[in-house]
């Protein structure tokens, strides 16, 4: 698959974008006018430094408000596109997009618009400039991608096909199957984007809020699947309109965009192999049809297994040695080489790392998920374009396949076992043998926050690097702001990893408090003793307000005794259809604080609405003199 | 009139909102119930907080989802509404919303309604509880406000009224003015908030793009016009969930909040003086009528006639001194006892403040405005709790009315004169008899860039105290991201100020580069000479890249001669019904740049389609190494 990338995703100038495309391994690129316009490289110099960034310059656009109009309008339409063909022919550039009308067409007839196009391509013909026609999805008459195919077949001209949007077409639900009926050498551009599922006007939606493909909502292995049977084998090319990449590090977007089309080909493949094509017998052969469009794949992963260990990095540990001691935890010894200590209480495993430069308060910085293969995972991951994490070892000790993580936590991808043990922890103190007490307990999730310009991207690190599946975003009030929270989590619920974006603080104040912390939640199965535990042991609570148990029992109508038990530990509590779900949380100590949970029934959320109390709590406890 | 805001408006806990609000001059709240719920203060603690703070406990809201249940549902809810008119009870509370049901109605039937809202009614009486009934735009079955007043009219009960909120009835377009047939003493509360028109969801409109009138489009006055036509006199309460405000400073957001009432209250008086009642004669007798709730007015000010004067600081003023001098402004001299130097062209005045801190670099400080009465635009401002800004000043010194804006600008209401010319310049060197030579030059605008916290704040600010007019926004790109650009005008245009939303900088390195610069543009009747005079002075441009003149062309398809002009001297160009555009930048000093424009025929814009190329030129000189 020819990858490519509209300059107008990306931020900086001309230049800056060029390069990072080519960092990121695009094979091409398309040439946002804009971006040509204002910039102070001349035509020559765009096309000597595209070719030395060894980058296709795939397509020039947009060309706007053609079509429908009247006959003076055409003449000025077609002396502005002859502008356009000559200055490509400086470029070096063939193909150029020209969308269907929106501000100008007052004409509504099929017979003059393909009249119309025709001379346009007759023209461009004549530069050798070939014309990708567009509907876009608020075309003044034209809005839909078969109207557009017909008007091409209408002109029946060498020097005009059609382009396909994936937004312009799935925003409108347009049925996609209809894409195989388009003969292969009339599509001369595919332009990809998804997109959340909003309810605003297309427009908006279209220009703030498209993102890479994997970071929405959209069908888009489907789209692609029949774009290839259809025959198709041009440049696949992300046209992404976003208000956080265009300000966010263009190297950086540049990765995260090449790594989407990466994942979407692989996603193509697979939609292919499940899917016969109509009217061939669905026995398989759909997976061995040959295409003209290539089709990488990846090594594969499935989903993690479990948490394989959390790892928090601190100067002074000894307030995290006191928090895990009193909640339960074992402390199994030091490292035999390193400056780590294994704490552990049941299948839940917590390292401590003591290498943080000092002074830094505790924080969350790697995570461990048990997969089938690390050596496979971390092939893939890096295909993904994961920067590779390294760590020391020594000759007789295991080695981890490690990625950074968006937000830079480390992710360590680990050998699962069955019976829930890990060979490394071998390594440590005496060398341990057997799981400790409280066998029960796991790590139930984790939950990390993300910097405001990254969250899309990890969004799709989580999903394609790791096979984790997003669930429907929330948004939690807090004392600072709404909190958008993201659930990625395995189908079984084995692994819940939890990515807030926090409100952007406004003042350098706000910013030295770090409001929203970042925590691991442990499962236990008997909350209730596991918390009269802890507290007996001197574990520092986080303290819920009275008010708090007052509107739950209003809400739920315990039973007496069970709320007073609640209040008593500062539990908190939560109810649906499928279950309840008891949780309290510790103090903070630096960045991190922990939650201890039980699930009762088949309970599959956080205690969202639980969340407010627990922010509006932290938020107090750092603003009080 | 009494003013009201919900505590849901502001950052914080509940107990910085109440101090915000006291603070602000708020004669009432609404308790937002997830702010007592998250609240670590006991009922009886903020109800004697709120009696100390002098605050009215006018609200507790929202009750959800009551009517139009099943009998068990109706039991449950109605023991859940028992617990919390109890609570109420504790806080010294009296009157609860009720809004209509969105997720468990399951029976549409009005009469169903209202012998449900009727047992909720006699038990709200049996507590001294008053149930203010509330329409929801999105409410399962009941939607509309009218609707609303029938059930309450059904149910004919003395604890059940019903609650007006502006943005559920003008988000939906009904009809206000049938409000005038609500007896008033079944108008238990009203809420109000003002908002951008957008097309998207109701209900997410409702949850994060709500803003404080006169801070977005709804018809707030008219609103208010039928609600005191009704009769009632109750509180008038904001109820504004905002994204934004929810993370500003909490103090400065209750003021902004309470500016809005203040001229809400204004803008009310005046449409009831312009509107009589329908079957009254339109005499002026509508002006005279009394209503049970008293309006305040507000000193009056009509648009300002111009600018007065620009004042630039900085702490070495050399490059300021040598632009000024190249773009034909003439120096003037220095005050007598300030240190600040006076730079006029034509009725255009620039003042240099040399009081900047050591190092700073030039940055706009101040903009005087000539307004027919300084001092009572003071005092409306001062009314309008704007902060005072104070000038020491000599016995024979022009006294300046000043106040700070939003963003620190500090705003001087100055003393117009016919002429055009302003006494406070006798004070600067020889004394000035005369204006300097290029008469016809004058500040045509400025353009201040925003935080993006205080955004809506500036567009209230400028409305109510200088009676600028905000003009529908655009977003401008550029390669840092998206530039909000709201331009707030006099409407003859003699005053045109722009406030720019820069995107966020991601990194302390690109705060560090104030990309985002201000600046002021004057106005010449010749602009192509006077960029010879200013090149002829050595004046450094900023230089506009070949790509755009082509572009230019191949747009506007100019006269050959005209094109070159236009290159050889780096003017931009525009063109529309009705007018041309022609202008061109300075290079930038500090984070100062200016503009130098001439508009012919009505042209009535900025050249916003050149932006794109000024912020990337701009970027691109900032980020050459």
């Amino acid at each position: 698959m020819r990858t490519g990338i509209a300059t107008v995703c990306l931020s900086g100038t001309l230049k800056e974008k060029m390069q990072a495309c080519a960092i990121a391994g695009f094979d091409g690129i398309e040439i946002f006018e804009q971006d040509l316009v204002t910039s102070s490289l001349s035509p020559e110099e765009v096309r000597t430094m595209a070719a030395d960034l060894g980058l296709g310059l795939d397509l020039y656009q947009p060309f706007r408000d053609f079509d429908g109009v009247t006959p003076d309008l055409l003449k000025a339409n077609l002396r502005r596109a002859e502008a356009k063909f000559r200055l490509m022919s400086r470029l070096g550039m063939d193909t150029i997009l020209v969308c269907s009308n929106v501000a100008t067409a007052t004409i509504d007839d099929d017979g003059l618009r393909a009249s119309q196009l025709a001379e346009l391509a007759e023209l461009a013909g004549d530069h050798g400039v070939k014309v990708a026609y567009e509907a876009l999805a608020w075309g003044k008459y034209v809005n839909d991608y078969e109207h557009a195919h017909r008007l091409v077949e209408m002109v029946d001209h060498p020097n005009l096909g059609t382009c396909l949007d994936s937004f312009h077409i799935l925003s409108r639900d347009w049925d996609t199957a209809p894409i195989e009926n388009i003969s292969a050498d009339k599509i001369f551009f595919v332009q990809v984007a998804d997109a959340p599922k909003l309810s605003m006007d297309v427009l908006s939606w279209s220009r703030h809020y498209r993102v890479f493909p994997g970071e929405g909502q959209f069908e888009l292995a489907k789209f692609m699947g029949h774009v290839v049977r259809a025959g198709y084998s041009g440049p696949v090319s992300l046209e992404v309109f976003n208000d956080v990449f265009r300000q966010s590090d263009v190297e950086r977007t540049a990765v995260d965009a090449m790594r989407s089309l990466i994942w979407l080909e692989e996603q193509s493949a697979k939609w292919l192999a499940g899917n016969a094509p109509e009217g061939s017998t669905a026995n398989g052969t759909a997976s061995r049809r040959r295409y003209p469009m290539e089709l990488a794949t990846l090594p594969k992963v499935n989903e993690p297994a479990g948490f394989n260990f959390a790892e928090v990095k601190a100067a002074d540990t000894a307030q995290l040695e006191k928090l895990l001691g009193q909640l339960g935890f074992a402390f199994e010894g030091r490292h035999r080489t390193k400056d780590v200590q294994l704490w552990t209480m049941g299948q839940a495993r917590v390292i401590i790392n003591e290498q943080a430069p000092t002074h830094a308060g505790p924080a969350i910085a790697a995570l461990g998920f048990d997969v089938d293969s690390p050596v496979i995972a971390s092939a893939r991951a890096q295909q993904l374009k994961a920067p590779v994490v390294a760590r020391k070892v020594q000759a007789d000790e295991e080695v981890f396949q490690g990625i950074s993580a968006p937000d830079s936590t480390e992710i360590f991808l680990c050998q699962g076992s069955p019976d829930g043990t890990a060979a490394w922890t071998q390594e440590f103190g005496e060398g341990l043998e057997h799981p400790s007490a409280g066998a029960a307990a796991v790590i139930d999730h984790v939950n990390l926050a993300q910097p405001w310009q990254h969250f899309d991207e990890a969004v799709l690190f989580y999903t394609s690097a790791l096979a984790l599946e997003p669930q429907p975003f929330a948004e939690v009030p807090s004392p600072s702001g709404l909190v958008r929270s993201q659930v990625m989590q395995t189908s079984d619920g084995a692994v819940r990893l939890v990515l807030n974006l926090a409100p952007v603080q406004q003042s350098p104040a706000q910013q030295a408090h770090k409001t929203y912390q970042e925590h691991i939640a442990f499962a236990v199965d008997d909350l209730v003793s596991a918390a009269r535990s802890a507290r007996h042991r001197g574990l520092e609570f986080l303290q819920i307000p009275a008010n708090y148990y007052e509107d739950l029992d209003a809400r739920f109508d315990l039973e007496p005794g069970f709320l007073a038990t609640l209040q008593e530990l500062n539990l908190l509590y939560d109810r649906d259809a499928d279950g309840e779900f008891l949780h309290f949380y510790t103090a903070t100590v630096g960045s991190v604080f922990f939650e201890m949970v039980e699930r009762r029934g088949s309970y599959d959320g956080y205690g969202a609405p639980n969340a407010p109390v627990r922010h509006a709590v932290q938020y107090d406890s750092l603003h009080r003199p």
